[in-house]
């Protein structure tokens, strides 16, 4: 028997292997040091995004999917229009120009909104790890099932985004927080919160910045969801009428246990 | 020819590896759960740290030196007071307990006070990498030299503890930077410093959660310097006559820099 999802999640792995490779040969190369290394002061973000979106399109021709594809410097790839792959090749671009171990290739593979998003996966480009969920089938790291882990006042660690760009309300979040991690890689930190290692994450910048798109957040919502954790912005808004298109931006508030919202609302983090 | 401080940092690098041992073999094993996993709830620091700093005492007594030892949960060891070993045995146990790959172990090796630290060494303990410096002879990461990285604006990258115990002036400063990571482990935020991940790194709690202590810098503060960096409390005052002591507690602001720390007056980061 062929299990069509288990197929269509081994593609999602080869495309994310492919782009693991391009950026290991990048980061590597010394006279590459212009498109993602210690050198880079310009904007060298574009152009490892292209060499990675170019990878992912060559996996998606040679395995001879209808996939559209999205991402996030090529746009919307029309090719057959059977579902659409939501890519943010590089997430973490900046941390990766500074050597900081915290950047990931995320692909999430559905129809129309994060709601219709079938099938996450995410690599970690510094550990080598895979993280993949299908709906209803729960979510893995490198093969084993993962889990959301019950909120604990006392173990309480959050993951906020913050700096000069982040609004008030993320910085009031982030000073009643037990204790706050903040790795600028939105999806690491909400499978970070997928795996039990934080509660919650929040991303709220004002609009000089602007906030996440579909790319940023399809894979690891998906994750999220099927290790027990949920998702929305921070208005308490659901997330999964939200298009997958370049053109809308959201803050995002997830977490492991459905308890810790409530928690939040009634002692006053937001 | 015999290479005095050469033999020493590798005493220290044969303990670190000790430890490292341990805080593998604790974390692969499900019956020690309760020391250092997922499933503790009460506080197993203390027990992890112990199981450490009994590894750390049989190198110290295997190479036969008379070095006395002062650690987080041991307090201080007299052993023939030579010159001391200050170590944070775990320094990331609450990052450890989530499963979130931040903590390290921490040696320094000196007399008196921080600026009488001649060798520090820090090892990575989930990336297994090992950071090292000698007074007058440079810093290193796996053997390559490392060197902190100018400051510029557009790049910034800021380290700051945050949550519920950070004052307001370290919050101010987080709300200034350009982007802001935190980690929850001082020593792998100071070393992001010192090997140009980041530019800048500040912690300052209130009196009711206590700031760093010698063991927590030691070994980092005298890798950053060597680095090309700096390092004093947030109040500008130097660090170099902080007494090798548990008894005492400092804020800590770090810089790669020197510009950096004058820019932040300027611009008004506090």
């Amino acid at each position: 028997m062929t299990d069509p999802t288990r197929a269509d999640v081994d593609i999602l792995y080869r495309a994310s292997v492919a782009v693991h490779r391009v950026f290991r040969d990048v980061r590597g190369s010394p006279h590459r040091a212009d498109v993602v290394g210690m050198g880079a002061t310009g904007s060298p973000t574009e152009e490892i995004d292209r060499l990675a979106e170019a990878e992912i399109l060559k996996v998606l021709d040679a395995e001879g999917v209808d996939w559209d594809l999205l991402s996030e410097e090529i746009g919307a790839v029309a090719r057959g229009g059977g579902r659409t792959l939501v890519v943010d090749p590089i997430d973490g671009t900046h941390n990766a120009l500074r050597g900081l171990p915290f950047a990931t290739v995320s692909l999430g593979l559905g129809r129309r909104d994060l709601g219709g998003i079938e099938i996450g996966l995410v690599r970690d480009l510094y550990r080598g790890t895979t993280y993949w969920a299908a709906r209803g089938r729960g979510a893995f790291r490198d093969g084993k099932p993962i889990r959301t882990r019950p909120w604990d006042a006392r173990q309480e660690v959050l993951f906020v985004n913050l700096g000069r760009h982040a609004t008030e309300r993320a910085v009031r979040f982030a000073r009643r927080a037990r204790r706050l991690r903040a790795l600028g890689c939105a999806t690491l930190e909400i499978l970070a919160v997928a795996e039990g290692g934080g509660d919650g994450y929040v991303f709220e910048n004002g609009p000089e910045a602007g906030n996440l798109r579909a790319t940023d957040i399809a894979a690891a919502a998906c994750i999220l969801e099927e290790a027990g954790g949920g998702i929305q912005d921070v208005e308490g808004r659901p997330l999964d009428r939200f298009p997958l298109s370049l053109g809308r931006r959201t803050s995002v508030f997830a977490w492991g246990d459905a308890e810790f919202p409530r928690a939040a609302a009634r002692e006053g983090y937001w």
